[in-house]
């Protein structure tokens, strides 16, 4: 099997590493030599530093996707411009492809995917969805059994790394971020990842494995971190609840939720404990009950393992037979049916809610008739004095289960209150059960 | 794919349950329809209970591999006596077998794989290890591209729920087994369990995917929990470590180590967090670094989940071909190599230990002095003082790190001292770093 890497970046490098240190290992596990045939990379003298003299290197990337000697391509540039023409052309000419490229796969996934099987070849995307974790096959292969009922993923490495230090080192956000640019777990922009786009591409991804729906990255409802303020996080935690990015897709017989934002969880919750970077997903199967897969999200040597172990499919497969073993979203083709997508105003949760109101007498009757009038339950309420002088008490609290619609409406009123200082923070809940 | 199900026990009827709820799902994910078509079992009135009337009932289960009707025999009545029996003349009359048999596999897996392969046909095993988590699929493929470092797993929920009952409810051993048989967490007989056999089949079986070495049941180093000592529990945790019944697996160039032991673990990590009777398994590869995975590691449908995804899996391949697509144990059979297995004495661990001293001038120098002696660092040493009167205070400590056999002769010359009243204590510490 001659594979064709393009792009030699970190991904590209470690797949090169992956591919060269491991060759007995996998060579012993698949009875199959697995080999780097060709580089292409825009920057010739990087690749030459990385790759061996005696592998071809050129600089269009199209000359690798055209050349007979490659059997699998595997494009590590990212993007959706050049890399959606190199992969489709690459699949055109009959050549399986192996991505990392999340992007590419939640925004032109199913066009891509049926390119590949009207060409009788295979595009795998294990490292496109949290690294090394190998979660698109566990949802597509190792929980075939369950109908998924939902998906709760810390899928992004950056926001969990900022969180993690905002709690544990009491952090605002802007030093965390700094922080983690610093130390290379964040890019220089980071928007992409702190603002959810990033995550909302992997769980779309995974939310149309898991229901058998069409990949729906524009209907994902995304909530970043970046307003986030370490105060919450502090008092999340005064009520049992750690604040991380949680990219959540949820179905029943009828409709689907799919949604990033940040969310209280439980602290007894093992996802609740992961932190760094690192990432994990939890799977609730309705026969398997709650699963979870934890490891690391990105990097070169993880992701390039995930690369890997797509390779070592597509080079055991070809093995039998030309035609897929599985197909690219986990359903059959013909049984990928949209179901009803909930705007976030539609979807129930419990809510986080800190108010800065005037501490005047009768304020918290006032609030409270203002839940009990929409019929919504306090389950804990906080009123906690502030140290510093002329600071008015802040007050925290956890509601039932209740639509957003009907939250943003009790918002609203007690926004109206004389008392009312400031914008009502609001956070949702997960219990994660 | 007409499949015939040996035993409608728990694993047995929730494997029915799965098959028959969850048709619709399962054919729109494979395009496949997966059938009961016959079931065996000694209580055909259970049977006829549990199982729709149009499907044919078999007293004797030898009639069911028999059957022309059957493609794929489902095992689930375990043991090594009529079970290997049964799934032998399955393989041998051309037909797949899905198991859940962890001890079939760990005592006879190499014989019963090569029967599988002389006959063109597949022996899966996903449920026998860690119920519904699909760990044997994350070892043989998700993680293919990796050379495995060690594994470390929480494989039984037995004794996991009885450590998490000890720590978190201050109860004796005693207290919570029984417990644990209450609510059907533990057998009548709970031997295998918290003696750590069933354990030690696990890590065999994950050990030879993991490393390509021949299943080696007899070489593992098995203790269990029986002997341990709430005190211990609560030691630990004052020292920062979970104690939990860990299954270890480890290797390098030359030699592997396997062993189940109660195990101190730091609490930070992910692992040591697992509670009740879930289950674990943390995996180094020496690419993707640390990954793991969790959920229910018994129970009818967590194991049906386990057992039915090898029937797709199996219906999924026979369609391309009759060939196997992955060996049964991860390496191809001609590349599996034993390597030499060290015993218990020769293994580098941390211990903690717990000695019992009248309190008398100079025994703390005493101590250290053997310690020294032997060129062994004391990492934490505690000299607590025991509340009831009469009593002589607790001494426990953590060494570096040492070999097996050096803290043996330590032990020996403390325990010779004059002061010492009891014998010490000595549990093994793992970083999982």
């Amino acid at each position: 099997m001659n594979v064709g890497l393009i792009g030699i970046g970190t991904v590209g490098g470690g797949t090169y590493k992956v591919l060269t240190e491991n060759f007995q290992e996998i060579l012993h596990k698949t009875g199959i030599e697995i080999k780097v045939a060709m580089v292409a990379d825009k920057d010739i003298d990087l690749a030459e530093k990385i790759v061996s003299s005696a592998i071809p290197i050129v600089g269009d990337a199209f000359e690798l996707v055209e050349s007979k000697e490659i059997d699998l391509v595997v494009e590590l540039i990212g993007g959706t411009g050049i890399a959606k023409d190199l992969v489709k052309q690459a699949l055109l000419n009959g050549k399986h492809v192996v991505t990392a490229n999340k992007a590419l796969i939640a925004m032109h996934g199913e066009e891509l995917f049926a390119v590949a099987e009207d060409n009788n070849v295979q595009l795998a995307y294990e490292a496109a969805v949290a690294g090394g974790i190998p979660i698109i096959k566990a949802l597509r292969e190792g929980l075939a059994a369950n109908k998924i009922e939902w998906i709760a993923g810390i899928v992004n490495g950056t926001t969990n790394y900022i969180l993690t230090e905002m709690k544990e080192n009491n952090l605002s956000f802007d030093v965390a971020l700094k922080q983690a640019q610093e130390l290379g777990f964040a890019e220089a922009d980071p928007t992409f990842d702190i603002e959810g786009v990033d995550a909302a591409h992997k769980i779309t991804i995974m939310a149309s494995i898991a229901f058998g729906i069409p990949i729906n990255f524009d209907a994902v409802f995304v909530e970043g971190i970046s307003n986030l303020n370490q105060k919450d996080i502090t008092y999340a935690e005064e009520l049992g609840y750690r604040i991380k990015l949680l990219a959540i897709a949820k179905s029943d017989q009828e409709s689907v939720e799919i949604r990033v934002h940040p969310t209280l969880i439980p602290e007894a919750r093992l996802v609740a404990n992961v932190s760094g970077p690192m990432n994990a997903v939890l799977v609730k199967g309705n026969m398997v009950g709650p699963t979870l897969y934890y490891g690391a999200g990105a990097g070169a040597e993880p992701t390039a393992s995930a690369v890997v172990a797509d390779i070592i499919d597509i080079a055991r497969q070809s093995q039998l037979s030309t035609k897929k073993l599985i197909p690219s979203l986990g359903f059959m083709p013909n049984k990928i049916k949209q179901k009803k997508l909930l705007a976030i105003e539609d979807v129930w949760s419990e809510f986080y809610l800190r108010l800065t109101m005037a501490n005047k007498a009768g304020l918290l009757a006032k609030i409270t008739n203002i839940f009990a009038s929409h019929d919504i339950s306090i389950d804990a309420m906080i009123h906690k004095e502030v140290q510093e002088t002329n600071q008015d008490p802040d007050i925290f609290l956890v509601t039932s289960k209740v639509q957003e619609s009907q939250i943003n409406q009790v918002i609203k009123a007690i926004e109206s209150l004389p008392e009312n200082k400031d914008k009502i923070i609001k956070l949702r809940i997960e219990e994660l059960k």
